[in-house]
């Protein structure tokens, strides 16, 4: 093994809120207790291999700007993928992170045919096995790539083309497996290209039945082989399409709904795809809790003024602190963690920006997460929101939602008692102000 | 009866394309026949109330700049609410209009509580009665304001004080069995306000079971009162809530799914609502035609660089030609039609600003249904797209379909026989000019 | 004098972070000082009379809902201006606040004609200068309202019709008068509809030119009659207009650069609308230093998934940690503060909301001017940017800047040196974590 | 020679609007007079190199598609560069396109350095040289690529690094001299990088100075070398960086004024650019018409509901004859024209794709010049908006707009005549009826 790539990075420790170390966590201590569990259960956080890397640091403007000892953007051999693979655990390691996670095509070396890539697949993922018992870094989850090659240019389950599902269900079969065999504790599917970039050469109807006869053989196999984490739609509105078909949670449960899976199938949520959605963050995350389909998070951020996926490292703890609430709220991560899916800009072309990204990332989920546990020990909010809805614990709304009531009986009701309810305040000022207290 | 708001204006006849009086129809030949068809049954078009009649020209900047006879933004006297009628029956029968639609209070006189509802809006139902006889202009659907009356600042059905929720359930149980007496042919809920304006203060899951109950009644009630037309929920992303539940097609659609209306319950999809909510026109239309749940239209359209309801008039005929497209691939309209949910701008202040604007919708859908007609007639965007999906009919694609193959299976067959699918063009670029070709 | 409105509301104080008392600042400590000056000098803050005292909770889709004394909404009385200045200044008081902002209209009874607007906007004047002299409440800024009666539909200076212009003159005219005798500090004028509803009626140069014309009478007019403030413009992109020409504060620039009025006119610039306008808030304040027009702040926040203007309180600290940052930089205010130009929800109905609201956004900008200072005091983000341009400080660099050096040597500067210039980090990663480390 | 990638594609002819041959154009008729000009003329259209020989097919997410003989994507050869220019001006010839558009590295061979640079891009333009005079296919303009090699990752002109500066003078330099050398009708430049990541690394006002500087200078050299034709700026708000200081036509004019270029810089007018930046396509030709500063276009469109630079083919008639109306209200085009800044989608794979986009777009600006010349003919539109600010052409108006008349004066003149100007329809939907009639 080569010296690492990281090789002047220290191991990043947990030096206090006093630290001016920017190699340092601030607020991420990682066995500190917090509401009953430890931070790091309460984050489970993850490093993605694509982003830190398999990306050259290219944009559609621009090529390759990263020198690594691996050389993204390069066609992979098997040495360099050794040579990533050693990186990415170093990385790992040295950051403390309890996960990572993966799609086939960023860890292993290329392949020209089905053959070729189990051959390659299963190469990296033993020496990979070797390296999560080495460091105690496991996978949060699993993914296959069906959206870089340019056999899915038109999509992978949703290809016009039936040999084109093949081979997605190759590399789907091949990477569930591996998840497994990994202990991977989620299998997540992101569809960047089931969708269009033109409806008029699209048979929407039939590209949804074409996929949602993938999800269920997905979940079948799942099964078949005994894998017991859940299987995760990422949703997302578009980009690389026009239109992508899993455009947010609520889309997703619907589609969940229509072909049998809402019971097998949860949701990862992305920060930036919730936006690009038009949807906030905690309003997807909330959603997935009220559709009983929350699963995981990619941890990120978009930015405000660019409409597309910037995938940024999130750095604001007041915007966090209700995803934390909510996540809470919900019962916390069972399987789920927050992976980190965003890339340092295209102009850090450091090793140790890498690490400013993630340390950054951390410390303000860590802080998100202690200003949530804050809210939640305080009871306020919790108590705000029940006081509101707290009329429909009387008769009346008791009978209407157990569904005693008919419209007509309940138009009577207004009639009989003459209502003339009046407006409450719904105090949005005040529970921003403490929201900000605890954040 | 005084001397109508509109008398200077003739009856807006079919002049042809020749024609170069602004207030003649120049493409809209009611009778014409089209893919066996009369303009008029294709397009079934309204004319909708309260833009045109209640709305007295503010918007949040401003207030209101026009003079009516009918007094809009004032008190509505019984006096002023019978001036409206025969004003906006006047102004149906002028353009030709086979529909037209309302609110509740857009036609009424004022009330203050829910026994003068009652007596208002029966005083008008039953002068509209006799207006729909004399002119022959029908209730395409007839809805509820649940969003005006400051009662409704929290939501109506998903409102915290379930007082609220009778007051909806009493309107709405009134409106239905209006649009039932008056022989509307579709009832319409849009849930405005059924939404958030924080999610601090929100419980979710609640409102939506409150919604799904809410659905659920008027749906009974329907069935009980033998009202034969669908049930449409018109889906809208906010504004004026921060976030509005009936987000787009596919949230109703899982939506509907949750609370068992599937069957029940259709959309009545907004042009402007579709692109606040990031999805095409077209796309929402395809969507709710593969989802089996389309109803109906309300056609206008928003301003490509605004980002909030503009409610402007159609006057695009490629974009709409897609449109007109997927509705008649869908079957075409059963109880739907096109409802101009659309408003003159601030400054057009003069009763012939009106006829204008709905002169140049019913010609550019008129328009659009003469090349989506060309196009279906040629043939080859139908074929373009069945050939494209063509593969799908052999075995593999079949078996895949019908639920008789494993993800193992198809795994195999791509490694059996080694696939190695190609790219195949989309041809994008040349579906787009056979749209210009047509359009 | 009646019992105040807010009378059960107590004088807001300083109680220091630990307080949980919703009706007292946590940060916002007047007299402390920072930088070498104290809080209230450096942020200079304004309650703003229109959202708080002028509008009545109504929006596009809903009437209004809030119930005042003063009755917002209603025609105005000489009493109910009375009872609304009043309050006004009770709140103003209450508060704290060093400043208020105001259009005539807000604060002013109704009037038929330019002979009754001077009556009733004089008697007015009267009134608050008592009302300042009492209260020690300054005048930020004063304004005139050139968008809100029917007869600026078509804009104000910019408007096709001179009459309109000429009305526009006289309430500027009048209210920079007022602003003067209230010893205002500037006067504003935002251009609310000088742009277009569409560009087909419109003579865009025509109206610039109309435009140009009369900011420079009104700044004629300010030196005539001696008043010693800057004259600002709002920039807004959109809304209620299709299109604003005062789009941002570049756009303001290059008109102020067109018609000579570069060193005499700057920016109020709102975050709202520097969102609206696909720039950052920081971005504005940022190119206004450079620009040199930079004059006062209009504080609150859009949000991000709705794309009109909804004007409500602050609540990021981080988001606000640069925008003091920069103010700071541009060597703080002089003549401008920050207006809170924001609304609380429709829904906040009561008296206690408003005091809510503003306590939420004073100690928003305070706790962001802290961490400003932090980062200045630190000087470690300064002294970053300062290293990054430092190869500028050269011979090459500075040949450049100061003109000595021509295109083809420069080319040639290049080639002799065989230059191969690497990527420097940016360090994006690390400053956004310095930010955050502050904030 | 190598058998051109296009030898099946036949010369594209001009067959008329009842033609179905997708490789015809059906309304391009290049030497049919319109308002006393070829349609040629008119047009002045160019194919560019970029899109369709430069560019591999990848997008962000996936890898190139396009199967070519000189291999986009890959290190370009000379001979890769020969064959490339081969099929480049087959292509052109072709389609009978009167001009081609070319950043420096489209055409040449790679390069490591300044020397190298020179060398390959002289080799190329002398073949170039030989191709134009062989086809006739003429240069509307040249530019110089400072966005994708690594050295420009954080700007060319506005790099913080000065040796970045130098080779960006080097580059521009050369191709400024090729352009002139190939009679290249203007020179652009866009400043893709000129902007910031993150505005925390940047000093912008620095940066803008250098940006002013270079930009003199490139004027300067022009002069030196006796190009004759404008240097164009093509503006655009964001992407590939977070913010873009070229944001649109309005900022791009006050950067002119700062810096002293306004009589010597024009613009060049991206469709997809202006929509992007929150303004329509034709308010941005209708601002730099007013601003003089009218140059060249970009023509394309965006995704309305995708929020980056998709750069389609333009497909809509009714929405670029308002484009067309105020190109020729302004004069037309003198050294400018419509460049085809297009590329087809990823999935448009084949060589008759790249002709079916450009058959398309070249017939979509042929329609939508037919109709602005029909609505110039008919002076309908002309004469209504000339009408509209005929008040200003009497007394008080011209005394306004001379500079005659104070703000004093002019609040006078309202108070005098006691001035009630009511409102006058703006009459949109009648001239949004006028543009669809003719289009
Ligand atoms: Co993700
Ligand atoms: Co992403
Ligand atoms: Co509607
Ligand atoms: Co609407
Ligand atoms: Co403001
Ligand atoms: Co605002
Ligand atoms: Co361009
Ligand atoms: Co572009």
């Amino acid at each position: 093994m080569l010296m690492s790539y990281f090789a002047d990075i220290p191991s990043i420790a947990f030096e206090g809120t006093e630290s001016r170390n920017p190699l340092a966590y601030r607020f991420y201590d990682a066995d500190r207790e917090v509401l009953g569990k430890s931070m790091r259960d309460h984050l489970r956080w993850a490093v993605c291999y694509w982003h830190t890397f398999a990306w050259p640091g290219h944009d559609i403007f621009g090529a390759g700007v990263f020198e690594r000892p691996w050389k993204p953007g390069e066609p992979v051999t098997a040495e360099h993928a050794q040579i990533k693979l050693d990186a990415a655990f170093d990385m790992f390691a040295k950051l403390g992170a309890p996960f990572y996670c993966f799609h086939d095509v960023d860890a292993m070396a290329d392949h020209d045919d089905t053959t070729s890539y189990s051959r390659e697949l299963d190469a990296i993922v033993g020496k990979m096995e070797g390296k999560i018992a080495e460091t105690g870094v496991n996978l949060l989850w699993g993914t296959a790539n069906l959206f870089s090659h340019p056999r899915y240019a038109a999509g992978a389950a949703t290809n016009p083309d039936p040999d084109v599902f093949a081979w997605a269900a190759h590399q789907v079969r091949s990477m569930l497996e591996a998840t497994n065999h990994l202990g991977g504790e989620n299998y997540v599917l992101w569809g960047g290209r089931e969708g269009y970039d033109t409806i008029l050469n699209t048979n929407l109807g039939h590209e949804l039945d074409q996929l949602g006869r993938f999800m269920n053989m997905v979940v079948e196999h799942k099964h078949k082989i005994g894998f017991d984490g859940p299987i995760l739609i990422e949703p997302k509105p578009h980009e690389p399409t026009k239109h992508q078909y899993d455009r947010d949670t609520a889309t997703v449960y619907g589609f969940l709904k229509r072909y049998g899976l809402e019971d097998e199938v949860k949701v990862n949520i992305e920060a930036n795809h919730a936006t690009l959605a038009g949807n906030s963050f905690e309003h997807e995350i909330a959603t997935a809790n009220a559709l009983g389909i929350m699963g995981s998070i990619d941890i990120n951020r978009g930015d405000p003024q660019n409409g597309w996926d910037t995938d940024q490292f999130p750095n604001n703890v007041p915007d966090l602190t209700p995803v934390l609430y909510y996540i809470i709220q919900g019962g916390g991560f069972k399987t789920g963690g927050f992976n980190f899916d965003a890339k340092v800009r295209r102009q850090s072309v450091d090793a140790e920006d890498l690490f400013h990204a993630h340390i950054g990332g951390v410390d303000v989920l860590s802080r998100a997460l202690l200003a949530a546990a804050s809210i939640i020990e305080e009871g306020q909010l919790d108590q705000f929101v029940s006081d509101r809805y707290s009329g429909w614990n009387e008769a009346f709304g008791q009978d209407v939602l157990s569904g005693k009531i008919t419209l007509e009986q309940a138009a009577n009701h207004a009639v009989e008692n003459n209502l003339q309810p009046s407006v409450r305040s719904g105090r949005q000022e005040f529970l921003e102000n403490l929201i900000s207290r605890h954040s």
